[in-house]
């Protein structure tokens, strides 16, 4: 079994937003799927980790923004390093609100999707959603990134960012600092210190 | 509602392949996720008019062969626009065997993943096979294909294959015949005859 066989599944990257109450949040999922047409249903599986995910728990309610190979890795890192449990993800930010008035990218971004959830698989790590899609309208013809496209040409090569620190095996996250706190979990993708390695 | 939004998303393309008895069979699916990294696990969602189906849902064993750039259209043709319940599509083809001795395509293939249903749900149309990875092995460093690839470098394009006959608006099978069957139902994506629009 070679675990790296894994990394050649294709994925693209998408920004998951949603709103409780007032409070606007989102993160960055790699999974979200079209399962069926007649109705039309997407999949997406949410890290229990993330803040985002316990909002649309109990919401039942989201946006996804599909990514374009535009996508500066500011909006990576905005969107995908920092946990909306903290901050204030939509302030400063452009966005707009699609008719179920949660926030969507309007730049960087092809298509929103707007999905009310109708069924939760708990995966252990991650919550399976099920989701009726409600709305979805195309933004423009850029085409959408690929996680292997952000690989390539939008995170920054580890040259570029530091001299020390360490490199996240499984997503290239670079944690800029010595040492790794052993409690450590990638804002990224959530992997443990473990899978992090020197620089 | 812009239903052409859902083209925005990005997916792999992969040979998924299961045996049952002495029979091997497989066909071609768009939708295989890792969902979770401990334990490994990934989904695949299939129609139901797919006999690979079928056959999955009695074994619970299949493997994905995740198909690369260099993919000759003749292989979609081959495992995705005929049916195993027709023929035995393992003839003539090379094939090698895994571990838990169901076929996978060592050629245009960069990765096969072998896995063990754990759960299944009922999506209408479709099931959605949740399953534990059991085996993985790199092939090739061939970058892998995207639906989004095939569709501008592999599919040949509608002036090449025909003067007259219908093209699927939803994958862009071509049905060289003119008129289309009433009961048509799309070999590739199982969309039926009203998705379709003459060329």
């Amino acid at each position: 079994m070679n675990n790296k066989a894994m990394y050649n599944l294709s994925y693209g990257l998408f920004a998951l937003t949603t709103r409780e109450n007032d409070k606007d949040n989102g993160c960055i999922v790699n999974t979200v799927t079209q399962v069926t047409t007649s109705p039309n249903r997407i999949l997406v599986a949410v890290n229990k980790k993330n803040y985002t995910h316990d909002m649309i728990l109990r919401t039942g309610e989201f946006n996804v923004s599909i990514l374009t190979e535009h996508t500066s890795f500011d909006t990576f890192k905005h969107w995908g390093f920092q946990s909306g449990a903290d901050i204030d993800k939509a302030l400063g930010i452009p966005f707009k609100r699609s008719a179920n008035q949660i926030i969507y990218l309007p730049e960087e971004t092809n298509t929103y999707i707007s999905a009310k959830v109708i069924s939760t698989t708990d995966l252990g790590t991650h919550t399976l959603f099920l989701a009726d899609v409600t709305d979805a309208e195309v933004l423009s013809n850029d085409p959408s990134v690929t996680y292997s496209y952000y690989q390539q040409h939008i995170k920054p090569a580890p040259e570029q960012t530091s001299k020390k620190g360490y490199v996240c095996t499984i997503c290239g996250y670079i944690y800029e600092d010595d040492p790794l706190p052993e409690d450590f979990i990638c804002p990224i993708c959530k992997h443990p210190a473990s899978d992090f390695k020197p620089l």
